[in-house]
């Protein structure tokens, strides 16, 4: 590792930090990738140069997630918004239904795109008290013979995560988009996970989706080529050019979650980062304040108020006079957030824990 | 520039070379963007300094393309290929009509998504004779009444190519994926242009869209968000997470486009590059012979046969030894295609029009 590069303590929410020895192994193979001549991006995607490299992104996610068989992994274009509509489009019927449990602005809008397509309805919400916590598992309202169920696992904005997700008798989608790749995640229980790429996965502009064979064969047929989910399962997600260079980015970043140790490690040093922020929050006396309920806090993004409006803005401003990006947080629930995805060191979470001491120490 | 970097004779049809400085200035400030301390694929797409990339690489497009003031300049996500159902999701409706233009595969794809959503119908075709021209003006047939004649400015697998676009009452509608930023072109005769980024642009992952603000208006309401013009119109394309670093680099390739003189020079350099294949193809005595008519040919995608299939065959490998890479034809024509793509540099078209001799002169 190169001591000189200057690394900023990047709290972004996303498009966020990627791991430094991704960033500079990339660098070091940008001109002439391998031997060819050529960039990643200089390759054709009917190339076996290239191939390798998109066969070997799905063959890791396949082996870090533990991915079962009959699963398809696909990498899409268009984020989640895209995903937002295409699984209505691609699994509800006019006169169908399908709950969506509300946790947040993302599952709001993955809510109003399906009703585009069908009847879509509130499995739950926890709307009252501003998304501060996920559903209790007994707050549920679905039907059997609804065509899915929708869930949001991790909270961008409000920053709340699933701790157990649902055993349900309806296919269960999860817009994973936050938390994939942070911890251990039982695929079997969902027919479909999506995620945009740009939180722990990679640079924006690739979308992953894994998804049962057997559920996209249940798919609407009338709809646009792109937009079909079986397009892309038949043909490798080589159907149009995909993007390339964010695929080999995604690949080199599930190498990195390999080389540290698996899945197992990665959510070990999720859950340590997290403490370090959440426990001077809670050893505060009131002076910071987590927007979410204990038990649904997200070790992605933390969420919190500094006591009194002017404080806050000291505290935001100070903040990034010290070099922490991104901590400001989302309109909606105002305050502070730090994103700490996967590629955040536990050093800038370490730096900020001190950082929120210090400021208490000196202005509370 | 450096000397030692090894670089391939890219000939590949898209994704395809880019600009060595480009790739040199990405490379250098890979991890560390203007002094951020972040790649600029870590940066935040509501940062400053993610906003000013994005608005120079619109600024600088406008700047080349002469673009008129009343046209939006999206980004988009998908390729051509999503571009094929958006068009007629937002313009076509179920009674109306829209002539396609059909010259080659992409143009046929183009054609069998607007099926979905209305009536398109062929305004002009030149399939018989397998694609070997563009249609004359006066072969073209449509309404006043349509939503919208479409064409495909060039056709990479045929290695065909419009020089004159004709002058219409009906909104026109451009894929320009292949030939866009190679020549001047009046954006004012088209209601709508898009193009894939992955041959003249940048890397795979960004859609260039150019499109009338009063087109957009008369888009069809009921479409989900995402597939909306409007939608990306009126956020400036930021509506969710664009891929970032595909759009800095389209930006640096614009950069790169304005520093050797713009367009005019672009395109100088383009008919030069071409030039050098057609006259040994012309000056072969049918020993190479062109698939396109000689006044549709591309200066994009330069078509042939080697006379014999033994010899051709011969031809290919030995061209793939000699670092010429991409060369072989698209199996719908078979033989042979050097794609020369504004990153290709005289150099690798004169090294490869030398070995054209050569093998003639060794095996004719």
């Amino acid at each position: 590792m190169n001591l000189q590069v200057k690394r900023a303590y990047n709290f972004n929410a996303g498009p966020s930090a990627l791991p430094l020895e991704v960033l500079e192994k990339a660098q070091q193979e940008f001109i002439d990738f391998r031997g060819t001549g050529m960039s990643v991006m200089e390759l054709s995607h009917r190339s076996s140069d290239y191939e390798a490299v998109h066969n070997q992104a799905k063959d890791s996610l396949k082996e870090l997630l533990s991915i079962p068989e009959d699963y398809e992994i696909l990498f899409l274009q268009g984020g989640a918004s895209l995903q937002f509509s295409m699984i209505p489009m691609n699994f509800l019927k006019p006169e169908q239904k399908a709950g969506y449990i509300l946790t947040g602005s993302w599952s709001e809008k993955a809510f109003k795109e399906a009703k585009l397509f069908g009847n879509p309805y509130e499995a739950a919400s926890t709307k009252e008290g501003n998304y501060s916590r996920i559903p209790q598992l007994d707050e549920l309202n679905y039907n059997a013979d609804d065509a899915y169920l929708h869930l949001t696992s991790n909270n961008t904005i409000f920053g709340t995560e699933w701790k157990e997700f649902p055993s349900v008798d309806v296919p269960l989608i999860g817009d994973m988009s936050s938390d994939i790749l942070s911890k251990p995640v039982d695929v079997s229980k969902f027919s479909l996970i999506y995620a945009g790429a740009q939180k722990n996965l990679g640079p924006s502009g690739v979308t992953v989706v894994i998804v049962r064979k057997d559920f996209i064969e249940k798919a609407n047929k009338n709809i646009p080529t792109m937009l079909k989910y079986s397009t892309h399962a038949d043909n490798n997600s080589l159907y149009n050019t995909p993007p390339t260079f964010g695929i080999y980015m995604l690949g080199e970043v599930l190498n990195w979650a390999k080389s540290i140790g698996g899945i197992t490690e990665v959510a070990k040093r999720n859950e340590e980062k997290a403490k370090l922020l959440y426990d001077v929050i809670d050893e505060s006396n009131g002076f910071y304040t987590g927007h979410a309920e204990k038990d649904s806090r997200s070790f992605m993004n933390v969420t919190f108020r500094v006591k009194g409006e002017e404080l806050e803005k000291k505290f935001l401003a100070e903040a990034g006079q010290e070099g922490f990006v991104g901590v400001k947080g989302h309109r909606s629930v105002g305050g502070c957030r730090a994103s700490i995805y996967n590629a955040v060191p536990y050093e800038a979470c370490k730096a900020f824990s001190e950082f929120m001491k210090q400021f208490q120490k000196v202005n509370g």
